[in-house]
């Protein structure tokens, strides 16, 4: 743990550029010995923090709804979730499910014109991660978030800078982490935080630094993917950045349960004040559409805090550029009563309109908005598919009876432009499991071969190595069997 | 296929950008066909390729030697090599090993805290794919190389921008592939060539291509990340750029077989003219080594002609700037006689001199030069280990007897180096399997986690993609199965 504390104030100060050079040494310091750290007993590890994290739950949870205005009831969830991901990616390397190896044994007739010499691939981590805590989970995709645990779990000690949005929940589970790990026998420094975008930057600067991780805007992220790829060794950057996952409505499913469609949807775009990358910006319905008819008629919930004034003025000035436009109009709006309390608002258009200006139209808004687009046949519906930029999700409410050639191309359209397509059910909630994936083409993701969510989340902090003609003795264990041979 | 020709001569001339632009449609036009062309399909468009260039085998071996200068033995091999992985690497997707599917059922009791939902996830091909050929395979890693094979059997369609040392073999090359590609009833478009530097650059900003290939100069490798990385939208660069692959001799096997490692040593550093990318440029040997006597006594073999006259300023340029520097002095030097053939050439330093200088020291010589660094004990061979930049690959030469405590230190800084390591073999030579893995830390690779050789290449040009809840109807065939649960 390396970062300045000002400990009669609630404010965390910014990491000095020596607090930073402490905090990336400590975690280089510690990189050969966790790398080397059998995967059980960093599967250990990694549940000592999080019974810690849950023995010390309703504290935590106190803390990160002070900071947060999130509330209790979604905080607590957010926990479980979070002590499961930390518990359940230390369970997938401890049965070496990381390292994928492969065994090619030698074989003097390889048909390449050469033998093939005795050949064995497996998986090394990276080294040390830095990673950029997001706002909107204070638990989950935070200080002891998935990319903290996919790189712990992966052998990498991990910096986390923290988010601004919630320090002091931030360093008080920096503490409870630092100290679990070095219950468990961890290496000194193989986990510390910093604060402060600046140290954020130097750190990412650092040569020691091998992988970073981010969770957030599309501005501040694309920022720092500049940073890492224009380094003398340009590092992977695993950006999760912005997203608008539409919701495409047939005219089966909108004749059959419009009511239904839009209660659910509302429920789904207002969760968590919109503050979600998965939340639904854009529900996409025919023309005469009955959802949109019960969407003239609904009241949209009262509105909540946002997360930081920050975020606050953002949403208002994304959406206010959506909302001025010609063509767009307002069907429902809630003003908040105080700073942080944005209004919660549903507006609407037409596809035409969206594809007359897709760069405005098709920008996340990151809050209580959705935007209601009408189309009027199923080639419009394709056509907007087409000119989605990269996307976490896509959904679609249909009926049986829509699966056909239609379906087909506007399905394949919707792979094209997301990383993960839902049938029938609402993009936010984010299961972690095997199949799960959170990515997708830029801007969703920097790095489109990778997800941030799930147990494949791991992989991003390790790197393939084949070794060729090795004595067992030199092998690492895995590599010692000749189980598979090809 | 795009490009221009001018028929009466043997210079192709720079693709103009509407050629480009002809290209890149054209590629983009077939890409949603090639991606949904079953497997088996491209597979066996893959195999009719290799058929044809096997049919073709000498003319195109004559034209290779012509332009290349490589000797005809090495270019039959190559063939052989280029053929046998086209058709391997489209068994490899036939059989679906590239898909690897993973199957979620729901899971109402799932441990986070909410239900599971259904997840199935799969892969699919990115789009089109550009391939910047390099100039020292030119089947290999040309036109129908690695490169050109993984992403066709991924699904993607490819443009190759072909390189200025083998233009007719090339442009031959691409107009039998062409017609190979439509005798099997793959869409036009799926395969094109351009020609020229600017024409490359004009396609790789091309919003339409969704990754870019590069094997060569680390200069010309990094300019290229470059302007992919600050795309609006940055695209994935597999860039397979520069390494020197030391070879570290332990002073067992130095006592043992010196005189063999010599002999083979100087064998892979002069293969091709040491215009491999695995060539060794480093031999790492213990003072008052048997193995540097038996290369002082040595003869290096008789220069040949270089590929390019280019490729030989660059490689009189890097290796000048070794052989200039105090410390390091020539133990043999064989001059070529005529523009094109350089000079075959051995220089010798100590460790310590690396450790002083290792940005000149352990650059890329790319060509048939080769230093002899004798250290003084186990700890300076950890700290050269230590000191190197990304490799492709790094070699030990040991004993049964030298498998304990020290040499693990080594092999462990090794693999933080390297992306292959060798025990007792050489490292030029690249076989085409399951396990081989031709990649490494930056500058070896700009892609850590993935290989340009072996069938894991095919996975550049795949991205995941998740399906939440869906109809089965609407899956791809590979998800209807429920066979793996997790």
């Amino acid at each position: 743990m390396n970062r300045a504390r000002t400990p009669t104030s609630t404010d965390i100060a910014d990491s000095t550029p020596d607090q930073v050079e402490a905090a990336v040494a400590a975690a280089h310091g510690a990189a050969s010995t966790w790398a080397v750290t059998p995967p059980a007993d960093r599967a250990r590890a990694l549940t000592q923090v999080a019974d810690v994290l849950d023995a010390h739950g309703e504290e935590l949870i106190d803390l990160a709804a002070q900071e947060s205005h999130l509330p209790l009831g979604r905080l607590r969830g957010e926990l479980v979730r979070t002590t499961f991901q930390l518990r359940h990616l230390g369970q997938y390397v401890a049965a070496g499910r990381h390292l994928d190896p492969i065994v090619d044994h030698a074989d003097p007739d390889w048909p390449m014109g050469a033998p093939r010499p005795d050949l064995r691939r497996t998986h090394l981590p990276l080294g040390v991660v830095l990673n950029f805590a997001a706002g909107n989970f204070p638990f989950a995709f935070s200080v002891p978030g998935g990319d903290t645990a996919s790189a712990l779990a992966a052998g990498c000690p991990v910096v986390v800078k923290i988010h601004p949005g919630h320090p002091r929940l931030s360093v008080r589970i920096g503490d409870l982490m630092t100290s679990a790990l070095h219950s468990t026998g961890a290496p000194v420094g193989v986990f510390g935080t910093i604060a402060g975008i600046d140290a954020g930057i130097t750190a990412l600067t650092d040569p020691r630094v091998r992988a970073a991780t981010f969770t957030g805007s599309t501005r501040g992220g694309r920022a720092l993917l500049d940073i890492a790829s224009s380094r003398p060794d340009p590092i992977p950057f695993f950006g999760e950045l912005g997203s608008v996952n539409p919701v495409f409505v047939t005219a089966a499913a909108d004749r059959a349960r419009g009511a239904e469609i839009a209660e659910q949807y509302v429920a789904s775009f207002t969760l968590g004040m919109g503050q979600f990358c998965t939340s639904p910006g854009l529900l996409i319905v025919p023309d005469g559409s009955a959802t949109l008819a019960a969407l003239e008629r609904a009241t949209l919930p009262d509105p909540a805090p946002m997360l930081t004034a920050t975020m606050r003025a953002g949403f208002d000035r994304a959406v206010g550029e959506v909302a001025a436009l010609d063509g767009v109009s307002t069907l429902h709006i809630v003003d908040g009563d105080d700073a942080l309390t944005a209004a919660v608002q549903l507006h609407r258009t037409t596809a035409a309109r969206v594809l007359d200006d897709p760069e405005t139209l098709l920008q996340e808004c990151f809050g209580p908005s959705s935007v209601i687009v009408t189309y009027a046949d199923a080639a419009e519906l394709t056509a907007l598919a087409d000119a989605l930029p990269g996307q976490l999700t896509a959904t679609v409410q249909g009926e049986e009876s829509d699966v056909g050639d239609d379906m087909h191309s506007l399905t394949d359209a919707l792979a094209r432009a997301a990383g993960r397509l839902l049938w029938n059910q609402w993009p936010t909630g984010v299961s972690v499991t095997d199949a799960q994936h959170h990515g997708g083409p830029y801007p969703a993701s920097t790095a489109i071969h990778t997800t941030s969510v799930g147990t494949k989340a791991i992989a991003r902090f390790l790197r393939p190595i084949t070794y060729q003609n090795f004595p067992a003795g030199l092998l690492p264990q895995e590599l010692r069997t000749s189980a598979r041979a090809n």
